[in-house]
């Protein structure tokens, strides 16, 4: 499997309304996309670092992951997201290790990555995204 | 405040030796560097994943903050670092801001950075850390 750098760090806030203030103002980063990915529940807000994004996810939904992530351990980081080349082939690498997870295969997530999750159980309690830009399908 | 990129994400975990082989045999990267941090009490891991290292913290004392950490939440991410070009100043940017400071002044972290950490409540639950790289004491 080949990592090439950290795509992004979801972080759950309560309000982005709030948040993106303090990243802006308080630690000097830019807005520069904000979307709302449906069925997820989340609003989320981008920023760039170097050549990783902070995402930031608000719920919008009360029964939302999210929501239940912030309801349990309060506002903080949510997942981590790495970048990697050959989304499909890594899963299938990672099931063969017996990684459990979440997503057997990619599916879309914001800013039009193909992205997949795998279970914090399997990864040392770390909530772990694999996502690759711009992916096409296979035939 | 110039936040170039982020230079480390800090992971809790109970093990490095059950954790090591899995960042390594499972996502494919290279522990470069063990190394002990008495006054944290705390044994750490390095791996590189583009500009970003990956940083395990397995505690070394019961009541240490990683410990506690891990008795409260279980593994996982305990800190996002950020590079910042500056330290001292934008710390005392950041304490003009009414952001809570751990640190006020910079200290010797890991790898011989400078480090200094801000308060979470200060941020939204992430407990953050700002670092540079061989900075000089100015007199």
């Amino acid at each position: 499997m080949n990592l090439s750098h950290i795509e992004h760090i979801g972080i759950a806030v309560k309000s982005l309304k709030e948040a993106i203030p303090f990243y802006e103002e308080v630690l000097g980063l830019k807005c520069y996309n904000v979307e709302e990915v449906v069925e997820q529940q989340v609003k989320t807000a981008f920023f760039m670092v170097g050549r990783t994004k902070i995402e930031l996810l608000e719920p919008t939904g009360a029964d939302s992951t999210v929501a239940r992530f912030i309801e349990k351990r309060g506002e903080g980081v949510h997942h981590v997201a790495f970048a990697v080349e050959g989304l499909q082939p890594s899963l299938d690498e990672l099931a063969g290790k017996g990684v459990q997870l979440l997503d057997r295969t990619p599916r879309r997530g914001a800013e039009g990555l193909q992205i997949a999750f795998l279970h914090p159980k399997s990864t040392l309690g770390v909530l772990t995204e694999l996502c690759e830009q711009g992916t096409k399908l296979t035939i």
